[in-house]
């Protein structure tokens, strides 16, 4: 019976207090390290695993971060075209010298500005078309996908080839196309921080 | 003897049992619904706690997440110019029509370009300082401080004027004042997400 109530307290003792490491234990969540650390792993992937489909609610992701993006005067003068056929990605590639890599990626996106939307005589879809590109960017790179600017506007005979392959209106221009697909780790962020850019108050 | 065994015994067995609860009973960090919760989480933030100062750290850290954007041909023609003086956020605001919050802020980024750095015969230092602005409007937001995109270029009276504040170099444009403070709580995300916006491998 004594032994019984000894071991009983001990067990109580013993649960106690290794339950309270237990907890000491827990990582934290940490928002402010978690997005920061995103942002500073974010690189441009330029290659991609061949062969796997990106799912379509994973993409519906990628826009619904774009479309979170601030935008001047809240206009929202944003649209996109989601390429996800083998074909259209390998047409693209053709006339698109900085975007070869289409033809390894599993999807694309091309975001859009629509160049009639102004806050009165300034247009800013080239501003907040690079802020939905950047959210989309970041939040690829935080759901283990890879993705990368390849620029369209303000090139001419660029704009004209995307514009004629996806039959855009002609207010709509093309700022980039982002091939996305899933990173073979061969791409690695870049530390690009440097001191002598900040200036305080005054250069 | 026996005794003191037995304790021994039991005391490891409880000790391992609950260690391996304990573990199961860890949260799981999920970068992909943190870095997504922040960037659908973050808002113009206009109205700030009045008084309280931004530790330099923490003025930095935006800085750091700024530069770790992407640039075309990684080119980085970015310059900042940090006022974290009443006086020169004060007499800042005087001019800018979209940014009388500069009197409530603890502090502003001034993100500006180089013009003179171009890819080829193209300057993308538009986009570029556009990608810079969005990582530091979603690091405030994850580091619990406000800030808002106020518009500089392409308005040429507000170029001039700040330009002529912080006298900057012929080549070098503000891009943007970014007030950025301790939030109020006043200004709330937006749910802008609009399926017509999206199109599927043709307009």
């Amino acid at each position: 019976m004594k032994k019984i109530i000894i071991l009983t307290l001990v067990s109580a003792f013993v649960f106690i207090a290794c339950n309270q490491s237990g907890q000491q234990k827990q990582p934290e969540v940490n928002k402010r390290d978690i997005v920061l650390s995103n942002i500073h792993s974010r690189k441009s992937v330029r290659n991609f695993v061949e062969g796997k489909t990106i799912p379509k609610e994973d993409l519906e992701t990628l826009l619904k971060a774009g479309m979170a993006a601030p935008s001047a005067v809240n206009l929202q003068p944003w649209h996109f075209v989601v390429i996800d056929n083998r074909a259209d990605l390998d047409s693209l590639s053709t006339k698109l010298p900085y975007a070869k890599m289409l033809t390894k990626a599993s999807a694309a996106i091309i975001v859009c500005g629509d160049s009639a939307i102004k806050a009165g005589d300034m247009a800013f879809w080239e501003f907040d078309c690079s802020l939905v590109s950047a959210n989309i960017l970041l939040a690829a790179e935080a759901m283990g996908l890879g993705a990368v600017w390849t620029a369209v506007h303000p090139d001419p005979s660029r704009i004209e080839f995307v514009k004629q392959h996806l039959q855009l209106p002609d207010n709509i221009i093309p700022l980039n196309v982002i091939p996305i697909g899933y990173p073979t780790g061969e791409d690695k962020s870049k530390d690009k921080f440097k001191a002598e850019r900040i200036h305080y108050n005054k250069w």
